[in-house]
């Protein structure tokens, strides 16, 4: 099993819904309860961007609305969409059940609902405002959310275009690996101007995730991701050198782990997620650090980190230092398809 | 209020006991039960140094134990010693009850257990191994535990020779700062090479603090401690720099707060004490960096976790980088008296 | 007096030329000696961009060729251009000596010889490949020299569109800041496919800066200017650590500077631009790091250094520390317009 | 042949004189002009120490001093000392010409002139200050140079102790390696209280070292080491990194180099003993990075250069990072015994 990196279980998501609530409430949000009504007129759902993590994120969608209903998919990889389309248009009465689009102006000629999952700002910047772009046929109609990690700056810009149009916006990053991507339980982190378009978008990524995290107006769902996961970057090369510092002076790993956790070292590296092989029995360190979340991902995120905090004149010098870490480890062919936790036998191989 | 750094609240011990359960059954350690006929006997309790930390554990330790026993007292400051015996020294019938010593080796003449509790290794080897110190008269009939926070080498060479004269020894460095010495919740990290000598030493030091976690053979009392306040040290400037990131993002700084709490980015510094004031009502942030746990002590404890990492050959990249912070900020006379939050007024005030 | 960071003297500059001469013969280029002939046909040169840097360059450069062509300028500011018009064209029987274009376009379909000066890679994409950009009338008569500081890619990017139109294109970003745009002692570090190339571009640039240095392939120029302000940026940071230690440990630093550069540890910012105030008489630390090479400047170069490597998969432990300080210091409104060696001064005000 | 790494060739030499002259003008020391007459006096030097460095160095002041004076020489390892015997004991006429001494003590209490090599504070401490140590003996008419490479505090604290026997020290810790030791070539930082003991130490150490650069009073010495080694660790990581950025950037490393040395960015380590491989004829870099100057010495460097560093409350982070990078290598058994230069191989083979 691949690990959720933000999902807790259900008792965490209770959790999250009490804390939030204040906040939103502070913010003035108000649910309408007209969400449904709308929701009832949507004929066709739209989503682009295939891959590893869009794929099953699809196939969640699909399975969660085909009642309700009809499909556009689009994707650059043409096989990818022809087998989704094999397994999914399936209805005898309605062969037009899923559609493949030769362009995403095409989705969004077709779709008011659509999700876009892609792997980094420029195919954002391509699929939204390129030729035959989304922007083409956009329009009041429309809801559309991002689920894209990418610069805040894109996703504003993005967001300000759709409203210009009409349109309804959210970003919505999400956290998870694609093993929560298959389950249907990843995080959202969401950024939306409106909490009308907030709860528009719910019901769909509930479809998807487990946690529906609002972070303030569009851009924050980046923003949220990205301190999320500097945050955890940094904290767990901190737990491998720590483990292995405390290994190399003659501790015994699991007691050691035992005394971070009930005391004020303790982080969610430490505690769910131990980089030291053997100290829990399910973790990627355990299971020889496959799976998981991979080091070029890991890399990508603390980029995205330091160049916002470099645009925002922020100093991040652990973070800076834990993204040349990263890199380091993603461009040696021995630790690139590793999880993220292989930091530990990184510092403890170069100590041999 | 201060904060005491390794207590959680009285749930946590619980957990502490049922997590360290195994660990310590899985290196057969036995309790025998005998441990209360031994205690019985002792007739003069010493301590040596009075500080900041020791004075009001001594006054605990004193408070749960004058019934049973006397007491001998020893700082190089005399105004403390005198202060002490004049406080406690009020039992009508016993005008020995308490004792001022001219030397350790007098605390050692008269007392068979004795706590020591001093600011560095150099205090620690000059007291047990200087001229007049504790080793004139060590035995067979001395429980020595020393409570001072130093290196691994120094509090192993104390045990081994304090073994060799046939003395139980035991390391049990603390966490909890000041107000847990004063509220008796200290944390005891405890090496101790034998379970009888653990479980010797826990009824005094339960008068000190509420947790006490066995963490391995001598030496690693010391190890377990610099162990987690380098994760914690690193953590601290993490958490800062990640809330200052958002926060300069645009983000609500409560809000954000909330999203990591509940996800990987989660720490005993984001969660328990949050740098960036205002998030939590009682931290140190929200009341101007004040109290808590300054940035000298922060600083020692990364220069002990850094040594031994050179000492052992391990690479801490990060933990060394966050030494050289502590340093600067406890060099800067705006932040020397600040907690070590204030790592957070540090990274947002320079960015102006 | 301004710092020209890569002049040395004209002394240095012979030692470039002989240092040099295997690396292009190696590459098997040659003279041809048609230069002359081409440089002759040339009627009018444009200037694209009269900032800070590029005013006092378009000056030097029409000073240099006013008597052999005539002048196309263009910059949005168009204050500028018009001063520029009413100080040069002055020439009674040559009313249209110098032309303000409306677009970079204009300046493209009247010049055939044409040096942009621009702030950054999103500029250059604007001014070449934008609405009424430079490509719009761009072929093969056409030689242009982009002196911006700017990403491999951009400029390699520029280079290949610029050579399939025909053009001939260099890229040679500069150093020796305001001071050497004004006195004409600019270095220029070229990237070129051809020698033919470098050959043609040289009696411009010449006009310009004093050292015209061959870097290698188109994109190179760049290449070869961030690499040497990232290990300038690290050394000059180093230094002041260096110079800082040995004074707070007691040692006179014009005797500690003494020793370095006569040592292994000596380097362009102890011997040449000492970050210590006092240590030389004209260094900008002993004015009071006024002038010189700007913070932002140095954390711009360090963002595309550190962005580079990333890209490459290279690692930059120091690189990446260096810029998250230089990026500090920027941000800092006590530091943000002085000289990068005022790094010396930050660190040793920190430590108070 | 292996480098030298303070050294820079007889030109450099005179650079040192004419540098120095001010500096000790302005401290106001004489040139008595009587210290040929006292060195007329010596009897018998004594040398304590004679490992990788001390053999050769006692051997060259052996041979320079052998038709002058008698030797007694001191090691715990008796093997080197009776080949040290058997090699130079070769006088008909004087059998006594070498005596190899039972103890420190016996050395003091034999010569008038000592020196002392040891590997760290720990040896230093006991061969002056322990059992049988060289204070037994030592009065006013001993010179004593310390050529160790030691902690400031330690050298200080030797000065004193024999300054208050009335006999003359100086602290003298050398450059140059093991090459520079058997070739005389070694140059020595010197730290003296006096120019007059200054002046009586040269002839010694000239035997020995061809600079012998004054450093000011006794302990600068240390001082001029540690930070001229910490300025050349971190000049030699930085041009690794740069060197390793270009040539994965495109560029041919020699081109690089010859820019990097013209320009702002050159220092000792691109320029005299640049760490590519290739670009220097007779670098360690090309011969494989066999000897040279070793990670350990270089992390032991550096260990004491961020200890003093934090004793002092001075922020040295690009110190601190550096000396985690000569850990990690030196803990490597493939760089372990490789020149500190390797630090390219290491940046350029972790990225593969």
């Amino acid at each position: 099993m691949i690990a959720s990196f933000l999902a807790r279980s259900s008792q965490s998501k209770t959790r999250v819904a009490t804390k939030l609530a204040s906040p939103i409430t502070g913010l003035r949000f108000k649910s309408t309860g007209r969400t449904k009504k709308k929701l009832s007129k949507v004929k066709r759902i739209g989503f682009v961007g295939l891959g590893n993590m869009g794929l099953p994120m699809a196939t969640n969608l699909f399975n969660g609305f085909k009642d309700k209903a009809d499909f556009i998919i689009y994707d650059i990889n043409q096989k990818t969409t022809s087998n989704f389309l094999k397994d999914h248009n399936t209805d005898p009465n309605n062969k037009d059940k899923v559609k493949v689009a030769k362009s995403p102006l095409e989705v969004a000629q077709e779709a008011t609902v659509i999700v876009t999952m892609l792997p980094a700002s420029q195919h954002v910047e391509s699929v939204y405002f390129g030729k035959d772009g989304l922007f083409g046929a956009l329009g009041e109609n429309h809801l559309v959310m991002d689920a894209s990690t990418i610069d805040q700056s894109m996703a504003t810009r993005v967001a300000k275009a759709l409203h210009e149009k009409g349109a309804k916006a959210i970003d919505a990053p999400v956290s998870g690996g694609t093993g929560g991507a298959q389950t249907g339980t990843l995080t959202f982190m969401v950024g939306s101007n409106t909490n009308a378009d907030f709860e528009l978008a719910k019901p769909y990524l509930e479809k998807m995730g487990k946690n529906i995290v609002y972070c303030g107006t569009n851009g924050n769902g980046q923003v949220a991701k990205i301190c999320n996961n500097m945050l955890l970057g940094i904290s767990m090369i901190a737990t491998s050198e720590t483990m292995n510092l405390g290994v190399r002076m003659g501790m015994d790993p699991k007691l050691l782990a035992g005394i971070l956790n009930t005391s004020s070292g303790r982080c969610w590296s430490s505690e769910v997620y131990n980089p030291c092989p053997g100290v829990q029995e399910n973790s990627a360190a355990t299971r020889g650090y496959t799976g998981g979340f991979g080091m070029p991902l890991m890399a990508k995120d603390l980029r995205l980190a330091v160049n916002a905090a470099v645009d925002t004149k922020t100093t991040v010098m652990l973070g800076a230092l834990a993204q040349q870490l990263y890199n380091q480890m993603a461009a040696n062919k021995d630790y690139e398809n590793l999880d993220f936790s292989a930091a530990y036998k990184w510092l403890s191989e170069n100590s041999k």
